[in-house]
C-alpha cells in the first residue's frame, strides 16, 4: 500500500475543497451575511491541512487498484466530513450528524435533506449545499486528475473507482485530457441551463443553484416546495430536459458535441434509457389523468417526476405521494434502475439492468444446451467473463446491502413504506422517498442511527459499493 | 424435443393425481358429505385423461435438460389447473380464478388463501387443500420417478428442475432409490408429527392436516385463526420444531437417520440456517417484549413466527402485523432468505445467500489483486464457474421478476405494503404477508389480474424461476 501517495492525493483534494469553499464565502460577502466568515475560516483550515498532508511529495507515484479504492473512499469521506463543518458552525444545522447527512447528501448528489425550512438558510449555505452537488456529480477526483495531473499516479484506477457504471470508457487516449473534456462539457451545459432558466424569469441566484442541482443530478431545492415553487411550465420543461440530458453517458454527449451523431445514437443504453423514460411517463400520465385537468397537464407532471427520479435528481413539482399506487410503484422501480453509466446519475444504471436481462437469457440458453458456448454482447462488444461476473456480483451485493440497511433503519418504529423508501432513495442517490420522507416530507425526524446508516448508503451508492466496502474490509489493510 | 415422452410422463402424472384425489373422496365419504362425489368424478376424469395421454409408450425414453424443464413446468401447471376443478365444482370457491389461485397456493406450498371463512369448507376440500401441500412439498415428479421408474427416462434432469436449491445431491447412486428414500423419510416424519400433535389433544383430522401443511412447509390453516386456534404451547412447540426440521436439506436428515451425525453437522447451510433462526427469534423476542407478559411468552411467539416464515410455511400464532417495524422487517427479510436447498421450503434458500456473500468477498479480492485466481468454496467443495454464474443469474432474475410482478400487482390501487408483501409472500411461497394480506387478512379482495400474476409468481418461486420462464420462451420450442 502506497500510503504516502494516498496521503498526498488526499491533501491535494482537501486543498481543492478549501479553494471551492471560497465561493460560498464570496456569495456570503455579496449578500452581506455573517455566515460568510465561517466559510472563509473553514476554507483556510482546509488549505493549511491539505498543504501539510501533501508536504512530503512521494517518489513512487504508482497507484494500483488497491490504492485507487482507498483513495476514492477516503476522499469522499473526508470531503463530506469537512464539508459538513460550515453548516454546523453557522448554527444553521446545529447537530453535526445532521450536518454530515446534509453534506453527504450533497456530495453524493442524493438531495435528501434534514431541513424543515430550507428557505431560512443563508445564501452562502444555500450556495454550498447546491454547489456540493455540482462537485460530487462529476467527481472530485476526476477534478484532481483533470487539473493537477501530477497529483495522481496511474490515474485510471482512481477514475475506475469514482466513475459510475460497470465499464469505464476513455474519450481520448490521455486520461487527464479526457477528464478535462468531461469537466468542460459539464460546465458549458450548466451555463446553458442557467441562461435558459433566467430567460424564463427565474432569478440568477435560483437559476444557478437549480442548475447545479440538475447538472449533478442532486436535487437539493432552495425553496420549501422545490421546483413547484416557480409554477412555470417553461422552467419545468427546461429542467426536465436537462435532468434527462445529465443522465446520459457523458461520452455520448461528447460524441454529440463533436458531431459523431451516428456513434452516439447507436448506443443501446441510450435507447433503453429513453424508452424507459417515455414508457414510464406515458403510463403515469394515464394513471394520474383523473387528478389533472388535461392529458397535457398530467404529462407535464409525469415526465418531470419520471425524469427527476430515474436520473436520481430528486426535484419535485407534484406530490406523487398522492398519486395512485401504480404510479408510485413505477417511480420506486425507476429509483432502482437509475440513470446511465458514465453520467452524474445514481441507481443501478440502465446498463446493469440490460446486461442483467441479457445474462439471464444467455444462462437459459446454456441450461437448455449445456455444451454450447454462450456469450453476452453489450454495445456491440462481447463482455468478458470477469466483467459479467463483476456485474452479477454487484447485483448480489446491492440487494444484500439493501436488506441490511433496511433492517437497521427499521430499528426506528416508523411505517414500512417510509423506512423502505428512505433506504431506496438514499442508496440510489435520488432524494425524496415516500411516506414521511416523501416529496413534501424530509429526513429530520429520523434517529441519528438511521441518519448514519443512510449516509453510508448514500456513499456506497455514489461509489457503487465496492470502494466503500473495501475501505472497511480488513484484508485490504493487511500487509 | 421428445414430445411423445413428455406427453407420456404428463399422462402418468395426471393418473397419479387422479389416484391421490381418491383420498379426499374417502374423507368425504367418512364425513358423509355431498362434496365427495365431485372428487370421485374428477378423479375418474383424470385417470381416463392420463391413461389416454400415456397410451402410446415412447420408444425413445431419453429426457434431456430441455425436456426436463418442459415436463416439470407443464406438470405443475397441469397439476394446478386440474387440482382446482373440485373447489370450483363443489361451489365452495365459485370463481375458477380463485380456485386456481388456491390450488397453485396449495401445490407450491405457499399457503396464501382467498378464503374468508375456511371453517365453512367441507372436510373433503379441507383435506384436498392440505394434502396438496404434502404432494407439492416433495414434488410430484419426484413421486413419479420414485414409484413409476419406467415412466421417466433420464430422470436426473427432471429432478434437477423440480428440486429446490442450486445444487442437487443424490443420496445413493440410483436416482429412483434416492427418491424413494426421500419419500420414506417424508412420510415417517409426517406420521411422527401427527402422533405428537394428537398426544397434545389435537383431534386426528386436525393433526393430520396440520402435519401435511408443516411437512410441505405449506401453511394452509383449517381454522380461521390458523394455529392460534388451538392456543396450546405444546402444539406450538411441536409445530415449530417440525417446521424448522422440514426446512432442512433432506439429504442431511437422511444422514441423521443413518446416524452419520458428523457428516450432517458439518453442513455450512445447516449451521447458518440455525444461526439465522435463533438470531432472528431472539431479536424479535426483545423487540416485542412490551407486548407480552414475559420473555418466555415473547420467545414462544417469536420463534414460531420466525420458523414459520423462514421455512416459508406460513402458519400463524400471533398477528405480527401489530408488532414493531423492526420485527416486521426481520420477518420480511426471512421471507426472501427462505429455507435450505433440498428441503420442502421456498425462498431464495440459505445456500444461495451464503454463496452470494462469498462471491462478493471473492470478487473484492479479485478487484484488489487483478491477476490472482479466486474461487468460492461451499460445503467443502469448490464451485465451478458455471454453478456460480447460474446462482448469480438467479439473483438477477429473482429481483427482475420481483419488480415486474410488483408493478402488475400495483395496478390495483391498494397500499404499498400490501402489494409489496403480497408479491414477496407468493414469490417466496410463504403464505401471509402484511397489510390486507397480513396474518389476519387474506387474498380475496385482490383483482383477477393480481391473482393470476401471483399464481405465476408462486409457480416461479416453487420451480425456482428457470423452468417456468423457459416454458414460456419461444427459443425452447423452436426446432
Amino acid at each position: 500500500m502506497n500510503r504516502l501517495m494516498i496521503l498526498y492525493t488526499l491533501g491535494k483534494m482537501l486543498m481543492i475543497e478549501g479553494l471551492l469553499m471560497l465561493l460560498p464565502f464570496l456569495t456570503g460577502v455579496i449578500y452581506q451575511e455573517q455566515e460568510c466568515w465561517i466559510y472563509l475560516i473553514v476554507a483556510m483550515m482546509l488549505l493549511v491541512l491539505g498543504h501539510l498532508m501533501s508536504l512530503r511529495k512521494p517518489h513512487n507515484k504508482i497507484i494500483y487498484a488497491k490504492e485507487g479504492f482507498v483513495v476514492v473512499a477516503a476522499a469522499w469521506i473526508f470531503l463530506s466530513v469537512f464539508g459538513a463543518i460550515p453548516f454546523c458552525m453557522t448554527g444553521e444545522i446545529p447537530s453535526y450528524i445532521d450536518a454530515l447527512f446534509e453534506a453527504v447528501s450533497g456530495f453524493t448528489t442524493t438531495g435528501s435533506s434534514i431541513l424543515t425550512d430550507v428557505e431560512s438558510l443563508s445564501h452562502a449555505s444555500l450556495f454550498w449545499r447546491s454547489f456540493s452537488h455540482w462537485i460530487g456529480g462529476m467527481g472530485i477526483l476526476v477534478f484532481v486528475v483533470a487539473f493537477l495531473p501530477d497529483a495522481s499516479g496511474s490515474t485510471l484506477h482512481i477514475l475506475k473507482a469514482e466513475m459510475p457504471g460497470p465499464i469505464v470508457g476513455k474519450l481520448v487516449s490521455k486520461i487527464t485530457v479526457s477528464s478535462r473534456i468531461l469537466y468542460q462539457i459539464y460546465t458549458v451545459l450548466t451555463i446553458i441551463e442557467v441562461v435558459l432558466l433566467m430567460l424564463g424569469g427565474m432569478p440568477f441566484f435560483d437559476s444557478l443553484l437549480n442548475s447545479f442541482g440538475t447538472a449533478g443530478t442532486g436535487g437539493f431545492a432552495i425553496k420549501n416546495t422545490s421546483i413547484a415553487y416557480y409554477n412555470s411550465a417553461y422552467c419545468d420543461g427546461i429542467i426536465t430536459f436537462f435532468m434527462i440530458l445529465f443522465g446520459i453517458n457523458f461520452n455520448l454527449i461528447y460524441f454529440f458535441a463533436i458531431k459523431k451523431f451516428k456513434a452516439a445514437l447507436k448506443s443501446e443504453e441510450l435507447r433503453w434509457y429513453l424508452i424507459i423514460i417515455f414508457a414510464a411517463a406515458f403510463a403515469i400520465s394515464f394513471n394520474i389523468l383523473p387528478l389533472y385537468n388535461s392529458i397535457f397537464e398530467a404529462f407535464r407532471y409525469a415526465i418531470f417526476q419520471v425524469g427527476s427520479i430515474i436520473t436520481t435528481t430528486g426535484y419535485v413539482t407534484a406530490d406523487y405521494g398522492q398519486w395512485p399506487l401504480f404510479s408510485q410503484t413505477i417511480l420506486v422501480l425507476l429509483m432502482f434502475i437509475g440513470a446511465s453509466a458514465g453520467s452524474t446519475g445514481g441507481g443501478m444504471k440502465v446498463s446493469r439492468i440490460i446486461i442483467g436481462v441479457k445474462s439471464a437469457m444467455a444462462e437459459m440458453k446454456r441450461m437448455i444446451h449445456p455444451h454450447s458456448v454462450v456469450s453476452v454482447k453489450f454495445e456491440d462488444k462481447y463482455l468478458s467473463s470477469n466483467t459479467l461476473s463483476n456485474i452479477h456480483v454487484y447485483w448480489v451485493l446491492y440487494f444484500l446491502l439493501f436488506g441490511l440497511s433496511f433492517l437497521f433503519v427499521s430499528l426506528q418504529n416508523i411505517d414500512f413504506i417510509s423506512a423502505f423508501s428512505a433506504v431506496a432513495t438514499c442508496f440510489n442517490n435520488v432524494g425524496p422517498g415516500l411516506g414521511i420522507v416523501g416529496p413534501v416530507g424530509n429526513f429530520s425526524s429520523l434517529t441519528d442511527l438511521s441518519k448514519v446508516v443512510l449516509s453510508l448508503d448514500m456513499l456506497a451508492g455514489r461509489l457503487e459499493i465496492f470502494p466503500l466496502l473495501m475501505f472497511f474490509s480488513r484484508s485490504l489493510w493487511k500487509k
